[in-house]
């Protein structure tokens, strides 16, 4: 459960809405029409712009994000220096039962396991790093759109109420609650943006390059083992993609 | 037939027109001139920046993204296993006869078939594959940038009602209707960026980059078959270009 | 004669002129202090940040992109067929009296009747390349930035008319009026810069990859008449740049 | 201690208060609600985009901005003249002992003293260096979306201070003030953006490329070292990286 | 003397300055505040983002690209001929008495003179290149930086004038003249960044280049006269960087 990231979007809502409770009464901000504008323009065009599974997989995880634990890379470099030591007590051979739910380090160890050529067991490790980058990008942009969508969705349901306003200036009492509505849209679209969609964004990006980075580990990793199967340097190498302090 | 890009294109612009509905007529938001500039001026001005034949190209494009089937990245990895199937049973020189419509596996199969020299096939292949994507940007680049003329437009034709209306402030009650007629053009504007231009410009080019993925595999494929002539090995590599739930 | 290019500029242009007529008359929008401000600050200031060899030489090319005749890439591919044709006949030897206005083409049959070293010919025209493109990139910025330059000044020029109309609130009736004539200058600047500059800039951008991909076809074509004389490989290898439609 | 930087800050703000006083009380400018929305929203919300343990590093990179002392590129060239002259003299064996908190350092020379080989010397130091970067573009990103978080929640409450004053247009006297308060929000925004986190941000970013030099400097010395070890030839080498005028 | 920037940074300002005059008085426009704030302002930031020797740089280099004549590219192609000239006659160890101010074409000749080895001096001219270049990027980026630090604290003044107005709305004449004020910071900021920030850095960047030209003109040249030490090749290379029209 990663706490801060939701005490950090409860706090950041709890203080908006806390400020406006303070100036006035919080049904001043809710109208249903602008939740119709600015949700669903929102949420309609996304699949205009992404297919429908793209969205269904970022929204998961989006989810996701929330929930998940982080694998630190400290235990990539773990797990890699084992196989290394495995492989040298019990030969390469031993790899092929090596249990794991990550799936470039299951075809690594397979490879190794099947004594393939390196050039293949690199370009295949590039080309499973390279798809699951791609797969992992489509997230963060999914997000993005939404966080650039519903700024516009905002401005699009003002200039709605502005329009409507102008045209019946009759009655100059009821100008200023006009306007107050046509704003409530741009004020939904500018919270939705600036507190879930790009933050989330940015956290899906933190996370693929999290899981690039263990993709790396274990490609220098595999790299190592054929090249020079010695635990100690394995890890002296792979020690190096640690900040210092993680270090032994 | 793309149901889910229709359906968001659809119920985008229906709740934009529910909302519309709820607050007065609709007719308040129909004034020619105001689609004479933004319409008018958007595709006028697409034919100074891009050629006409890019434009009518980015146009048919843009359709056909509402229509057309995708080619999932499976079938072409299944279709790269059954020629090196083939390949192995018959000899290389079999592949002249594979029949498709993809020009990029035409010419592989024509290229292995003529037992031409591996750097030519390489070389070949990746210009076919670069002169591609140079062509499919075009489309991408045009729906772009017709998102950011039709904004571009509604803001000339709010400043051209301002001024108008600013020239003749005689009638304190001829005001209000005057600039509601004048923001209608931003209004245009933004919808037709935000709902249908951009949306269109990121779905070709999520099109663009599937088909880059397929030539790809193409490429790698083809390159399998002629280092070593093994479909077990051909489907172990090409598989990592799959999602690990699509992979057998 | 660029047929498109011009329609497309003068109907976008006579669009906004109708536009503006069916809402009043035309010497609203003509003013010849805004003239000053945003044409001459536009022009002025492009000397600034660009040296004047440079703005002559981009104003000249912006011209040109509206007379000058496109050469298709499918007849270059034709020029270089035809050339490896000549050379094969008659040797290496005949290309130097081959005839071009293609500074590039020309070096690249002088290097190869001169019998010059791969190495040579490939770094000589990789730099002729480089050189090309760094010159035809100059055109392309400086429009633009006159295209960012004119809506900065149009802004600039709104906030002097703004200063001097809020300096002087005597008479209510003048506000309209003079507001009117502030705001004439934002409308100078996004017209200049929607409809005039910016599409140049695009254009020229094309025109330029247009001129990059005939270089790729001469210097691919070049390295295969040296490697491997054979005028029908050297047509199967430059028609991967064509669209598949415009292959034989 | 950075004077100048602190000079910058404190002055930049001295500034923007004494023209403050100079038109009106500085308590205008303070008020609670609007504390509570930018900076109770801006710093809710950078844990929703970046870890915890990212934030307080950020921080704590961007307060030692001001305080720490940057070492010179010259030093280090003189440092890696200095270890190719003690190698030269007592052999690689004795870069052993030699003292460094530079840890990239470090982990060269001890390459060096166990004679590894040079391909994994390379390949060590390549992964040092780009995680080093990897963690400390880390900072900058958050500084810099700090950076567009402030104004955006400066937004957020100016847009609901609108609502509420235009909702209750009861009393025209009231308008005024309760717009000034409105505003307050953007004020505070645009002011943390501008003063502290977007120049923190480059501050950082510029560190970070100091940082790679020196990092560059070592990988170059340790080459030359290794392969050929001439003090003479190594400063010669590592010179380039200083300006002209810094050179002995 | 570069008259075309200074020609064109006088007519753009005098241009502003006669737009303002015909709309009424100059003394509308000075107001010390409004000085305080963007002047005071952005330059106090701009210490807190750069370090103060590289602000220092910076502003020099600013005012010499008014003053500073500009080498061509064709005369330093004309110096490599020369120098392979010489060289030819006198052998490699003449090269050692070339005189010339530019540092990389110094220690090229050094490098050649002392039969360095070949892939020595690519390395060192490389890095040579690579930091002139980091060092010349500063330049652009510090008064990239002022002109968007100019238009920020010209929208903080507006921001403190609307402030301070909105909340002393007791006299409605005055607030004409307040706004009026209020709005000289924004005007302020953007003719700073629009007219002299801004295109200066624009001008510093294309300096840059032509400087990075005249270092790779160098590095092929010294290439050439390595390998092949004909002045007639040496200009058939290095003549391919020139226009068509300033070749021989």
């Amino acid at each position: 459960m990663d706490f801060a990231t939701l005490l950090g979007l409860i706090s950041g809502l709890a203080l908006v809405v806390a400020a406006i409770m303070m100036g006035g009464e919080m049904n001043l901000f809710v109208d249903l029409p602008s939740v119709m504008i600015v949700f669903g323009g929102t949420f309609g065009t996304i699949f205009v712009a992404f297919p429908f599974e793209e969205v269904k997989q970022a929204l998961g995880a989006g989810f996701k994000a929330f929930s998940s634990r982080k694998v630190q890379v400290r235990e990539v470099v773990n797990i890699m220096v084992k196989i290394a030591e495995i492989s040298r007590r019990e030969g390469l051979i031993a790899l092929e039962h090596v249990k794991t739910e990550n799936m470039v380090l299951k075809k690594a160890c397979q490879l190794i396991a099947d004594n393939a050529d390196p050039s293949l067991i690199r370009s295949t490790l590039t080309i499973e790093i390279t798809s699951m980058k791609r797969r992992h990008k489509v997230g963060e942009e999914v997000f993005k759109r939404l966080g650039s969508l519903a700024p516009s969705f905002g401005m699009i349901g003002t200039l709605i109420g502005l329009v409507q306003m102008l045209a019946n200036l009759n009655d100059p009492k009821a100008i200023g609650p006009a306007m107050a509505v046509a704003i409530i849209t741009t004020f939904y679209g500018s919270v939705l943006a600036t507190v879930i969609f790009l933050p989330i964004a940015t956290k899906l990006k933190a996370r693929t390059m999290q899981e690039e980075l263990q993709l790396e580990v274990i490609f220098e990793g595999a790299k190592s083992i054929l090249e020079n199967n010695n635990p100690m340097l394995v890890y002296e190498k792979l020690s190096s993609f640690l900040a210092p302090r993680e270090r032994k």
